[in-house]
């Protein structure tokens, strides 16, 4: 049994801030494919799905899983963070890195999470089900990340017992998730597709085939940066590997597309889409205000460039890492202290100029801009 | 008598182009004037005036101007350069480096114009008038620009004899020329006027005073780049003295004005004003294609930068100069080569890049990027 005390939040949050997720490297065919991911679902046997279940429950079957967890041999190092411990701003920020869902955010007992600290796993206690597990790796690998996720699931496995039938697979909370209840998808930077406008004849293909893309933060999002997550919709009916194989066959495709549309660009619009891109690197170098979506979409371009070889100075997992720590709660967490939109629009046009420049600006610089607000 | 041959015009503009103006450098006040411009028109007393004068008359008229001015102790080096002996561009572009009028550059004989290598002094012969004398000087100097003019015109009398009447004055072309036949004129700078939207109402003031305020290039041109041309219009009724006092005053005026718009920019809006000039200069450092327009707003706000003390890494007198180089004519001069507006755009971003970044492109990536247009 593991007797070491839980380490506090707040140490955890500042651990992460200060640390680069490892699905954020580059990683197989990161040009196009940021990071993938699988997640798996499943439920406690003798509790009721979080959405029914009393308080005193909820807190209990956290427990559990948090126990059973510090039982993995897998799983030495992990955190545990209890969503009703820490404040609103931290919730948002645990979401800015995929590691919670915008549900897990809302107030209630009992939501917790456990992670690594390079953060490649994080598992949602009572989410919408009791356990949600994901694996998220760097680029396009949906085999390592099953490797792990499924070593993960069958040790647990020993420890809890999941709600299960044989005819329908893994319980769920919801139907849509019963069977499997994985959940594979891949986060693709498609930025081509989009300036030649094809993007939304290639989405609906996606979706006649039941699958999903979403923008870069879950369902509803908006497509900022021109960044999609591709996932499968349906978990019944296949075995886990024959959804692999549709998920990886589905976005060979994709990026089969998204390269023909990056050449096109290149043979017929080359001084034009240079010009795009080498504006967007000069914009985000300089710009004092800037609001996401107009980061986003200019690290959108900076990103094509280095892909595309025009931008050599700038380390693709810089960029990587800038689409997440330009988001609001982490321009705060970096500041220290809560910020408003205005003030978060300096606050990232300055991080953005500093890492781009790889300079630093005077502190008092820093406090004359805010003062200026 | 001076024997020396005269030298060949592509050699000249060959000069001028690989030369910056006298003008363009650091003068008094500079942050806010650019240059400083006194004109003189004269007509030769024995001659038509030119709308009027046939090709013979122009011809010898011009002949015996350019023999007067080689007289001249003030003036030993001094080229002349025959309208009709040179190609479109190259009139176009002595129009870019305010040499001669647009008008000037009309097809028709006997068309002429006399420069010193600094372009300090150019004389047009055969313009509206037999002589259209102009000193440029940098910054706000109207008494050295005076003091210059005035000698030039005093020694060329000794060789001419100008059309004059004890009660008009001299007489001119135009009427309102008729009197001194003098106009002052200094090429302002004035962003922070047009920022804050007061500009009109100081035009406005300025035409109540009998003065005129037109854009970079002269009668009619758009106020591109936030540059205006102040001078008087009127040049009857009042001594040289008189008129120039005037102009001072209300330069100094507006000078006033442009200050205290640029100081309460500081004040309210600086993180706005500092966005808006990095952006510029960014833009400017990396894009690939540029438009006259674009170019000449970007180059407005790092000027501004500059002045303000924002931009330390940029000369003023580099900025002063690309006003003047990305102009079609210039562009093509440089190139070697006539190029369609597309091709400026883009030679334009060029050599912005270029002279900015103080780097150079490499010969074969300036070709491929010619080939992709």
């Amino acid at each position: 049994m593991n007797l070491e005390p839980r380490v506090d939040p707040k140490d955890i949050i500042d651990y992460l801030l200060h640390h680069q997720s490892r699905w954020l490297a580059p990683g197989p065919r990161s040009d196009i494919v940021i990071s993938s991911r699988i997640r798996l679902a499943r439920n406690l046997s003798n509790y009721p799905f979080p959405h029914r279940a009393q308080d005193k429950d909820l807190v209990e079957a956290r427990e559990k899983i948090y126990s059973a967890l510090e039982r993995l041999d897998r799983f030495r190092d992990r955190w545990f963070i209890d969503m009703e411990s820490i404040a609103p701003v931290d919730r948002q920020f645990l979401v800015e890195r995929h590691l919670i869902s915008y549900e897990h955010t809302v107030d209630g007992l009992g939501k917790g999470v456990a992670i690594t600290p390079d953060e490649g796993v994080s598992i949602m206690v009572n989410e919408e089900d009791h356990l949600r597990m994901q694996v998220l790796v760097a680029g396009f690998d949906l085999e390592q990340a099953w490797d792990e996720i499924n070593l993960m699931d069958e040790e647990l496995s020993e420890h809890l017992e999941f709600a299960f039938s044989p005819e329908l697979g893994y319980l769920t909370a919801c139907p849509t998730n019963t069977g499997t209840a994985m959940r594979g998808s891949l986060m693709m930077h498609l930025p081509a597709l989009v300036i030649t406008k094809q993007i939304n004849r290639v989405l609906q293909t996606i979706s006649q085939l039941n699958f999903t893309a979403r923008g870069l933060y879950g369902e509803g999002t908006q497509a900022f940066g021109n960044i999609f997550q591709i996932s499968n919709q349906s978990c019944l009916g296949y075995s886990e590997a024959e959804l692999l194989g549709n998920i990886n066959r589905i976005a060979k495709q994709i990026i089969g597309q998204e390269e023909t549309a990056r050449e096109k660009l290149i043979r017929t619009s080359r001084i034009m889409l240079e010009d795009r891109i080498w504006r967007a690197y000069g914009l985000l170098k300089n710009a004092r205000i800037m609001n996401s979506a107009e980061a986003l979409e200019y690290l959108s371009m900076v990103r094509l460039g280095i892909d595309l070889g025009l931008i050599k100075e700038v380390q693709l997992k810089l960029i990587n890492d800038l689409f997440i720590i330009i988001q609001p709660a982490h321009l705060q967490k970096i500041s220290g202290r809560r910020l408003s939109s205005r003030q978060r629009d300096i606050k990232r046009a300055n991080i953005l100029r500093n890492r781009l420049n790889q300079t630093f600006i005077k502190p008092d610089m820093d406090q004359e801009e805010r003062g200026n607000v």
